[in-house]
């Protein structure tokens, strides 16, 4: 079954977690706006469908149109080997998961504090703010969790000794500080050698590193979830 | 087997999505913190347990202890006739709650758009603008979706003839915006008969009724997701 994966074509944003996953699993998938699709079809998709989600990404596998990050990847997970099958581990990968899904939202929180609808420039201020209080209490906060999860699970993989989207997703978190705050990040680092090593050995994972390598690897900009604003760093 | 829900004592906050599923469910269950178990116990359980959870609410059903609201629904619902067993339904019940925690997510922000480590009462010029935009971009667009699902649906309940935990959390979110913005929901009402239909379906069901009447049910207060700032409504 070829996948088709629907999300904004210029962004890494949310889809990246998807993306990751695709990507390890090696499953075939078109990235559908991005393949000859445009997000005309993305937005046609949400229309018409039966089970229409409220936002990309969302997947098509065979006759199952599935929305938000996480339930794609519960999804994902059980059928490439990225996840646990028996329930008690299955949900707590997927408690994980959700975890980083709210991290993700407080990311995006730093850059649009007053809403999504102003644009970052009309939020400035509020936005030094919220990301004073993000970096002062909140990184340490998730980041220390996850840091003792991975002590916790002896040290190579967040949720045991088998790899998960987990930690491709962690993987995605400590490659999206690193850009959006590079200074701040580079300063944070000390507190999170755990997740750094994990970060590296996801990186030179030979379909990840591959992926990495290739032009479906979008780059990170600034109509993103992470965004480089000097200025916030 | 008793399970054991362990959430903050004095709101309803997220712990109430999982109380509605469970008083529905006719479940057995205590609230730990409510109960003579106090904070101590939920802070030792995340402390101690194996699976320890990033935040409240979390479920300890035998010997697993299942944190995230959407997470505990998702594992309550199979097992109590509160969402579809076969796989593409249960994604998509799913998919929807994660839709509503996404909105919970930016109700918090409007009193807290800041950072949830600062007091409102520092951070009430930002709130009012989150507020605007939520009240004229959010709410429309999420309320609106939930609103066409229910039409797609038949009418009666959100994901299908049947009812499931989504209906409960949407009752939820019709009670808490009721609360938290009197005058602006009354203005919008007009817009999602469908959903205050829902609303008052859930609320009549007896089990539910029988919650709502009695001393389990907190009250909505300034503590917890759903606030009243008169200068917000």
């Amino acid at each position: 079954m070829r996948y088709e994966l629907y999300y904004w074509p210029g962004i890494q944003g949310r889809g990246e977690y998807v993306r990751l996953a695709l990507e390890e699993a090696g499953a075939d998938y078109s990235d559908v706006a991005r393949e000859g699709g445009g997000t005309g079809a993305m937005m046609k998709m949400m229309e018409v469908h039966g089970t229409p989600p409220f936002a990309p990404p969302f997947l098509k596998a065979g006759k199952l149109v599935i929305g938000q990050t996480a339930n794609i990847l519960l999804y994902l997970g059980g059928r490439h080997g990225l996840a646990p099958k028996t329930e008690g581990p299955k949900l707590w990968v997927h408690q994980l998961q959700l975890t980083i899904t709210d991290l993700v939202l407080e990311v995006h929180d730093t850059h649009h504090p007053l809403g999504p609808s102003m644009y970052y420039e009309d939020q400035r201020a509020a936005a030094k703010k919220r990301t004073e209080d993000f970096w002062k209490q909140r990184v340490p906060k998730y980041l220390g969790y996850f840091e003792k999860r991975l002590e916790a699970s002896g040290g190579t993989f967040v949720a045991g000794r088998r790899m998960t989207y987990v930690d491709l997703s962690l993987f995605q978190i400590v490659e999206g500080l690193r850009y959006a705050f590079p200074k701040r990040m580079k300063a944070f680092e000390g507190e999170i050698p755990g997740l750094v090593g994990l970060r590296d050995r996801v990186a030179t994972r030979p379909r990840i590193n591959a992926y990495l390598e290739s032009d479906r690897r979008i780059a990170f900009n600034e109509d993103g979830i992470f965004r480089h604003y000097k200025e916030l760093d």
